[in-house]
């Protein structure tokens, strides 16, 4: 696509330097003409005379409208005259709009009147854009009328957006099949729709001064897509993109922070009870090999270790300080911090922005800054890092090594990650607190994490985005490699920002961040426990080669609900081929139903499931299996278990891989079934026919942005 | 509402006589005028000039339509014409449609022309009757056009229905906001609409043999609602309503069923592993204590109990007997168990419907039936009451007595159900299995634990409904008094239903039952442990008396979490009065937010915890209590279970009760801490803030259903 970007500078520029947030109509249009995006025919009319010749140039019917700076909303102003369909009506109505202009507002500036073809027909959709404060320059599309206004049906995109993005976009509203043609409309054109939305998008990606873009209504049919009326606004002040580090500044840091050689610990005590104490005992006990070097200034030793009284004493080189002081102590502890030369000061103490104390944290940042030092927090419980046995957390330590990073903006939930970890043995690479995320933020970790062999999986409990374009490009790239999991708390508390335009007002609330994860291939958690379950799950599980998935179950009833739970979670059931089918049916009572699910009926003994999952398994066309195991006499739960596994590890072993997640119905025996199933790479859960499907659900979510499925 | 019924009865009469299943234009036009449906002004013309005459009666513009009994797709034959405005024209109208209708089916007999006022304009909607398999007459109502067609935003309620049921539907669809006019519509009369649809469900539920109705469009707007179009169909056969029993018969057998005097055991066994030995076990070490009869032809003495011969030969009288021989001895073993005057036969067996021998079923249901033996199955696990220490079923005994009645279609699911309760600990008064649901069903099931005391609350796990209308009648009666959980499997198989008009396509979805279970008033459940969660729950719970949620919190985190699950679940966070939020502002520090969510801030002693609980208690403009506890060194999980069980204890006895949940984040030792709580009346889950919050919203679903709140 080629932009005239010249001709859209110089109407920005005279916009600007006249103070105006708002173009007039016919510079809204010509912004449209320099980036391709197809508006009605028009021209400005002065007199009643070159209206209606104007009219009679462009082709009646025509709509004649006011320009003027001054008037914003023309409708009201009565500046508006639509269905004009000869020459002699086009001069009464230039007249009409002046007269109702002078009355609505006597100081008008007014421009003259515009006339426009008239448009309608086909299908009215919008497309616009706005300047979201946590994502900035973000691209809207919705369906025109009572769709978009009601039911709020629309979708957005990060701008500017590739061509997969927009086509998606036109999918991804509820009513998507209107585009298609309904009640025998013919079908829109939908490339032309792609490529209007991208157009918008590269408009403001382009000149971040345009703060709102209104396209409302566009009228598409099948032949094309053309902007009825064009609303822009400008930003007010001047536009920043935030400072971004390089990724190989963030790694230099952070490399030092999850792997430091020496540890020193600001406020470090010998007295049980106090964070400093806590701290030290963490380090210790957790097993980090690296030096410890308690900070305190009245003491010579703790718990074994020689202490110093400033970090400027210490002898070695120091790449972490976990900082245990109160807050009022903090600036001065940290220059000497950045004096050291440390790469990372984890922040534990509180008392800065979250009791309202923001100069305080601004001046700490600064200090932070100032010497290259990156912050964790403050306001955090710290961080675990177990490939290094690292503890560095007033909590208690945690040493189930894994391959999951966790890392949570609140203590609370950081603590329910430590709780659940613990009881469910997830295997952990890291647990982080971000707290007020006044440096480090969910960019930095996620870069570390990206290039950590120690992490598979990644989730996150976010409550909101510093720099949500830095996240999205991070994480976009992140998760063709990773999963990442985010728990975006606040879903509904963004609804009242203020918003001057159309799509401003439906950008107002979670949607924008629910489009924007799953355009970087985020798999949103819908709550804190799905968080965890997805974390501990996802990196056993291995990926999907493809969509079909194959329920076998022993009991009908659980075949029902694990049936609605993969519709739920957007799973296909595979259509078994004819062969297939009998090659089943071969194994299971002549009651039992083929098809999928393949309910292997009760009270079969142990080798009906066993020959069924290890042809689920084996068979190159189901992708994944959901196991419905009943509690019976015949085979008991650990028979059932023992069976699942060791078919399940021998398919594996013969190259046979696929995710396989159970669900178990039964006495409390099924309980232990799960966790010795867990255990061996199989995700199953008891009571519950709809966890295991969600667990598979999120992988399935993961495969298909990572683009590896099908490899 | 007066209706003329005779005028219908007679156009009904006329079109089943002639053999017809739809009923002309004129015809359906008659029948709404006499259930005071309003439509247009409309006459039939012979010839054009009639039609000429016609029109200027009624007013230009009208529409002209072809009548005629053998076309029934009008606009395709070209049997349409729209915005006559003249009598020229209605007379060039009237020639094409006649000419048109010979072409499409020159064998179709031509009535004449309906010559129609033309009604447009205000909102458009939808209003309609369909005859469900499971429910039988069910209104429908949704906005027209593309809303209804692609988004499907349509409800649906049982026919006939209150005005209350009536007015609901208008706010029950998506869209509603559209009702009250937007983009400078006027809002529509609802009052007419709300009308319109009661005397639609009135017409279908006074005349079963009306298989279907289209009103399609109805124009609605500020003066009233005309339905444009009317389209009626007929059933084919003639029409029945299912038999059913009394409250009075049905509760005569139940009684004995539940609280038998004496239970004989058909193959009663001696051996280890046979149905038969585990029936006998479980009854003598469940505790039963009414007369227990083996019955075994080759026994004389079954676990130290005297065994007979045949039902026959056993000496007293018999309330229950439990079928633990194979389907083909059956049909035998019930005409004798019939001829001894048994209540109940709990046919464990399986072999019958499910395993396609629908004869082997329907003889043993006859068989039952013809002796009034109530009979639960076939094809099930049996049944508990633990008022009466009565485990007569295969599986495990189960004795945590409490009040919680649980049934399941399915025996997968019924084990689960026993596996989850042991593991809870979930206190229950009967688990049923209903199997096949040859006879016993939930109708019956509901009708016996709505009497009984034993149980406050009521779960049910259900693929289906043998008679959904049934079903509805009861359960709308249980639910004023005792919370009626379902969960409903399958609700994504039910799309394939055939359809002949335009309400019959929208209905073949789950959402017909969605709606009328809402109807009814019960909580549906979305998944198993939902619904087993749910049932743990609600009846511990207070009914809370009033909208007004709190939340107190000591994670920030956990606050956001639990306000989005309250808006997800419905619930309505207070808007704290001044003097209240002075009131909890005094307990807790000076950067805690008020407001709500509380929150008191991490690092807090037990005392703000226990004074921020006890306002909450106290203050009665406060219905109830969502907590979100913080694990720290300084208010540990015991010592916060402890305090909050105790202020909860102390402010219940006096006489402040509502309902508390707990979310509680932190280590392991959260979880003693959540039983601790759950013992004590409070409901609390570790590491969700889901959960707890989905429970208090399903509790004021039924309150609120239940009239019950505000008392």
């Amino acid at each position: 696509m080629t932009h005239d970007r010249t001709a859209v500078r110089e109407i920005l520029e005279k916009a600007r330097a006249e103070g105006r947030t708002a173009l007039t109509a016919p510079e809204g249009k010509r912004l449209c003409d320099a980036y391709g995006i197809a508006t009605p025919g028009e021209g400005l009319a002065t007199s009643a005379e070159s209206a209606a010749a104007l009219a009679a140039e462009i082709g009646f019917p025509v709509v004649l409208k006011v320009v003027s700076p001054d008037i914003l909303h023309k409708t009201e102003a009565g500046g508006v005259v639509v269905g004009v369909s000869d020459a002699e009506e086009a001069r009464a109505a230039y007249e009409k709009i002046i007269a109702n202009a002078r009355a609505y507002n006597a100081e008008a500036v007014i421009d003259g009147v515009q006339v426009q073809q008239m448009v309608g027909g086909g299908q009215e959709v919008i497309i616009g854009a706005v300047t979201d404060p946590t994502f900035g320059k973000v691209v809207a599309f919705g369906l025109g009328g009572v769709l978009v206004e009601v039911l709020r049906d629309v979708t957005f995109r990060l701008a500017p957006l590739s061509g997969d993005d927009a086509r998606g976009m036109l999918d991804d509203i509820r009513a998507a099949d209107v585009l298609d043609g309904v009640r025998g409309a013919e079908p829109v054109a939908r490339d032309a729709l792609a490529d209007m939305i991208r157009r918008v998008g590269d408009l403001v990606g382009d000149f971040p001064e345009i703060a709102e873009v209104d396209l409302n209504p566009v009228f598409a049919d099948a032949r094309g897509a053309t902007a009825a009326d064009v609303r822009i606004l400008l930003a007010e002040g001047p536009v920043e993109e935030p400072a971004r580090l390089s990724r190989e500044q963030i790694l230099a840091s952070m490399n030092r922070i999850f792997k430091p050689r020496a540890v020193a610990v600001i406020g470090a005590s010998a007295e049980t009870g106090k964070i400093g104490n806590s701290v030290m005992r963490n380090l210790i006990n957790g097993g980090y090999r690296g030096h410890i070097y308690p900070i305190n200034p009245k003491a010579s030793e703790i718990l074994g270790l020689p202490a110093y009284p400033s970090i400027s004493a210490v002898p070695g080189e120091v790449d972490v300080a976990v900082f245990a002081i109160p807050a009022k102590f903090v600036p001065a502890a940290l220059e000497e911090v950045g004096a050291k030369g440390v790469a990372g000061a984890i922040m534990i103490p509180s008392g800065f922005a979250e009791t309202g104390n923001t100069e305080g944290q601004a001046e700490i940042v600064e200090i932070a800054r100032r010497h290259g030092v990156r912050m964790l927090g403050p306001n955090i419980y710290g961080y675990y890092y177990t490939p290094e046995n690292l503890c560095a957390t007033f909590c208690t330590p945690y040493d189930v090594k894994g391959n999951v990073a966790l890392t949570s903006q609140s203590g609370g939930i950081g603590m329910a990650i430590l709780g659940f970890s613990r009881t469910s043995k997830m295997g952990v690479s890291a647990i982080v607190g971000v707290g007020n995320k006044a440096d480090v933020d969910e960019d930095d970790l996620l870069t570390f994490f990206e290039q950590d062999d120690n992490t598979a999986c990644i989730a996150m409990h976010l409550e909101d985005l510093k720099d949500g374009r830095g996240f999205f490009e991070v994480a976009r790239r992140v998760v063709r490699k990773k999963p990442v999991i985010v728990l975006k708390a606040g879903r509904t508390a963004m609804g009242a920002r203020a918003a001057s335009s159309h799509t401003g007002a439906l950008a107002g609330d979670d949607k924008v961040y629910d489009d924007i994860l799953r355009q970087a291939g985020v798999v949103r958690a819908p709550g804190l426990n799905d968080m965890l379950e997805y974390a501990r799950a996802l990196p056993m599980l291995p990926t999907p080669k493809g969509e079909n998935v194959v329920i076998i179950t022993a009991a009908g009833g659980s075949g029902v609900l694990l049936s609605d739970a993969c519709v739920d979670n957007g799973l296909t059931l595979m259509d078994i081929p004819p062969d297939l089918d009998q090659a089943f049916r071969a194994y299971i009572p002549p009651f039992g139903a083929a098809g999928n699910p393949i309910d292997i009926t009760g009270g079969e003994p142990p080798a009906t499931y066993e020959n069924t999952i290890r042809l689920g398994m084996t068979d190159p066309r189901i992708d994944a299996l959901i196991l419905g195991y009943w509690h019976t006499i015949v085979t008991p739960p650990m028979v059932f278990a023992e069976l699942a596994a060791r078919v399940v590890a021998e398919c594996r072993a013969a190259g046979h891989d696929k995710p396989v997640v159970a669900s178990l119905a039964g006495d409390t025996e099924v309980e232990a079934a799960c966790e010795y199933l867990f255990d061996r790479g199989i995700v199953a859960y008891p009571y519950t026919t709809e966890k295991p499907v969600a667990v598979l659900g999120a992988k399935y979510r993961w495969a298909r942005a990572s683009g590896s499925m099908g490899g």
